[in-house]
């Protein structure tokens, strides 16, 4: 029997994104879709690319049965999501997109995001949901927080390199270029058309970016000392995809080997050739993860390059493994389609 | 046990397409991979975005047993096509994605082409592969002829009216716009994108696009008498999509219920209630197709409005849909998955 | 000694276009720039494009000594703009950029606006501001209405033909290709780079666009009977460029002569040789128009296809057209520069 | 009176670009153009974005008489630039826009072309052409040469901190993001619209890009020792455009010092305020370079980012400001139009 699970702010990208997955999984069923300021609208009419499914009316969270619920993906805007998960059954499982229970260190929190966090026990409930570095705990989890995307994408291209001592730890370099997807639905001028497209820049510069908040806390974990990277995200004229230039110092035959020891199981994470560089054209619309290493000119010193797609792995696809572990079910159910090329 | 399939012309753009619907086909096995040029290449290393997948070698046609093939895929260009299959087994199912099979009269064929056809024999076999609309012949064929994607996206809009008369058939004017992928993988100086993005025009103007030849055919037959359009194609800074932007003289309400009815039962097709335009947006990536009608505010006219993907239904996945009916599979095996947006 | 010259509406990007052009005029100075809710601050930060130039600080209408101005560019909102107007000296030259005065008729005025004029004695007063057309009464005009994007872009391709009588008057279509800018910076969510871009629609279908307005006032003023064109524009994903393709029944050659004689002297105004198809490419960021015509395969039937540039020739830069006949100056100061190709 | 240029190449990006430029140019004037392959043809149908302007037919180099041409431009590929220029008279003034005259050491042109030089006389004496730093030489010189986009992008970062001592020399990155024009008009698979488009990716990874030759030339001339920095190129779905964010060592406060030292008087740099970011949306088709310096949260590093257009300031800009210098005209002339934004 299929299990059931309601999705909370399906009216944003990653809402719809679960909805675009979930309607190819042989056994998950959407049985309540949360958008309180849409209640009552159709989905087609949110997304009309979503028109031929049949899908439930959009609702209030106040209107969802928790109790019919198997599950429930939790993709509402940040500072939000923590209020709304507070309050729901303490025994259902969730997996949460939002940014709140990423950190779990309360003052962590608070000063990267600027307030006080209003559920510090399901805080410490969560696990981090980067799938294949917390397989197990996410399995036997309740509460799974999802990843930034940003930060998926930068610890694909270090986890294993810290946790190897492969790099020096004190001098790395994330220069990220990131798709406007990512920034969601908001009506903000910098979002527009005619202001994005054609161009690009930096933001967030100087290391401010929130989601260095993330890999402050996972890179000092492994590294067992405080490790403090550099990090510069830019927005380019592209819907979705994350590039992530890596600048480390280490041998890169030391880091391939340690790649391929890290990821040769990975069903969603594809080493490219020693020297070659991925795109992200080519993870767009999929859930898998493409990775580059090659040496540099200079003696001691390597590239990695990461490519994944930020709504699917970095966010919706991302949740949807968790859900499968967390649901019994096998971990690649739903998300196996290949990229969507050109 | 799965059909096993070989897929000619694997190289371009509508080979690799296939490749990608196929991959989620649950009945459907990859056997051979035709490509001339690049025969002994492995797929990873013509299109990196089906780099997880596990592929045959690229070959040419001549190492491929077609003994052991249940239904051969032709992505070939034009010309080249109805060469390799007039020496091809007589007795293999074969899907033609070429232009080389579209039109059934060989006078026809040479004035919209150009040459004389090399394989009249196997001219006269084909059936048009437009599916909604030649279900029945598709399913018992064994050479099946795709449709141009243009030809496709005009037949949508004007077919069941057509067929019903509720529109003039002496005042039809097809304009559409096109996504550049549409014309495929060569080396031309129109499609460099330092020359096609941010800006549009229209080509091939005075309606002198090979399609009509298709339109010509179709809506004639259709008829019982000869039906002339207006076709004007406009090249678009888009990858993915056809919006056919038809003018027709007739009652749009009586429009409407047309379309009702012929393709109420369709699972591909889906009607917009009245009034409302679709967007290429939101098939991208897909087998849908989206209609929507409007009454002009001069009585008497109106104006329908159609997208579809060219890559998808425009081509690979009509193919595919007629592969399915040929293997007796499900119509829709391995076509379902949704748009991808955004 | 230069002209002193405001421009209300300097926050906007018909207000920015302006000043890219005035910055290059050999004798207009900037002396005063309106922009209500961002008074106070430098147009760097607003338009960093701009920050080589040397600009007042922008500041409120009440703030302006008109006395010290030759002539104001309006460059406000509809609504806005006749309210503003009705307020400014009576004797003061104004090119505004609005839809507020470019109907005649109050009636027409409030059919296609929904409210009534606010300022009915200045609508009386303005002269329509298609410099082509009406050089002479722009040339003493005190008030010059600039004119809709679409319908300057639309009239290029029709007036002389209306005016020659070579076309049929009751079966005319405009299929117009709009670019996103002519939105202006409003935040809507249909305007943002992740709905946009990728794709493409029409709207305002079943002509219903506002600019028909202007299409019925001139062409039946021209015909000296009521003529009714169809109009469909669409949404594509480019940021500059209308491209209007327009369908008459008349004979292109006859059309061709007719436009040689038309825009034979005109600065502005390109013909294409007959046949050849005119791209938005081709007149990005310039004041030139490109005009293309070509026979159908029908006898009796062509297609006109204009491009323009929205912002330039579609409004900043015929407003500045305009304003140097009203000043005295060379109607082609400023306006030179080549398009921005690729 | 003015002055005779002939244009050499000029049926590429380069050469429309410069004639782009000069058509606003008050006191040059295009007595030549050359094009071998397209040698009888008229602009209008190479570029017609160019149809407004009386051109000279293009015509092959031999048909040209240099003796009535006062300074020639060299658009010609990499190599035949130096073929060419061997064999024109020794008193012509030239600016060279290849990359054959940019590196001054016959072998290390060799290491990084793979062909010895074929004019290393002229080689000797052509000055390298960032007139920023260049300045005196440039206006005596007869042979300039143009530098390489990316190489002019990466010295407005670090010329002046090189020289003024203010970072660390063996701790550089560049990480550039670069529009594709800079590849120019070749067909190749790669710079397809259906292949580059909503993606993007490095190239020239592990710093194996030419244009290291120029910073490794001139940043160990400065520095009195060799310098060897990090370069990875990225490609961005972008028509114009580099944006080089560029990782030092060092003070931002110093480093913005030394800057506003450096480029205080320059006409066509302009510093952003101290932790502002540039983006080339606001330089596009213009000859101003912008530039942002921000602090990272590291002590003791900065982000130096340099934003401008790769066919502009990045060359053909770059060359008519140097010919200006030649020429013994204003520095500046034709060369101050505002960007092109939205």
């Amino acid at each position: 029997m299929a299990h059931k699970v309601a999705i909370l702010g399906a009216s944003g990208y990653t809402g719809a994104e679960l909805i675009r997955l979930i309607s190819q999984h042989p056994n998950i069923e959407i049985a309540a879709l949360g958008a309180e300021r849409k209640a009552g609208m159709q989905m087609a009419d949110v997304f009309p690319h979503l028109r031929h499914l049949s899908l439930p009316t959009l609702c209030t969270i106040d209107e969802i049965d928790f109790s019919q619920i198997d599950l429930c993906f939790c993709a509402l805007p940040h500072k939000t999501s923590q209020q709304v998960i507070a309050n729901l059954p303490g025994d259902l499982k969730i997996v949460d997109l939002s940014a709140d229970f990423r950190l779990r260190d309360p003052a962590d929190y608070e000063k990267w995001y600027g307030n006080p966090h209003a559920a510090v026990a399901q805080q410490q409930e969560a696990v981090y949901g980067l799938t294949e570095f917390y397989r197990e705990e996410i399995t036997t989890a309740r509460l799974v927080a999802g990843t930034g995307c940003n930060a998926a994408t930068g610890q694909f291209a270090l986890r294993p390199l810290i946790a190897a001592g492969v790099v020096d730890l004190d001098d790395i370099i994330l220069d990220m270029k990131c798709a406007v997807s990512g920034a969601g639905r908001a009506l903000k001028e910098n979002l527009l058309h005619a202001e994005l497209s054609e161009g690009y820049h930096a933001y967030a510069i100087g290391s401010t970016h929130r989601h260095l908040g993330e890999f402050d806390q996972e890179f000092s974990l492994l590294a067992g000392r405080p490790v403090r990277v550099q990090f510069t995200p830019h927005l380019l004229p592209v819907n979705r995809g994350i590039l992530a230039t890596t600048y480390v110092k280490g041998d890169a035959e030391e880091i391939y080997r340690t790649f391929e020891h890290a990821y040769g199981d990975e069903p969603f994470v594809e080493l490219l050739p020693l020297g070659e560089a991925p795109s992200t054209h080519h993870v767009r619309g999929s859930n898998f993860v493409h990775i580059g290493v090659t040496a540099d000119r200079i003696s001691g010193r390597a590239i990695v390059i990461v490519a994944l797609d930020n709504l699917t792995k970095g966010s919706s696809g991302q949740a949807l493994q968790n859900a499968n572990l967390m649901l019994g079910e096998d971990e690649t159910a739903g998300l196996m389609m290949a990229p969507l090329f050109p």
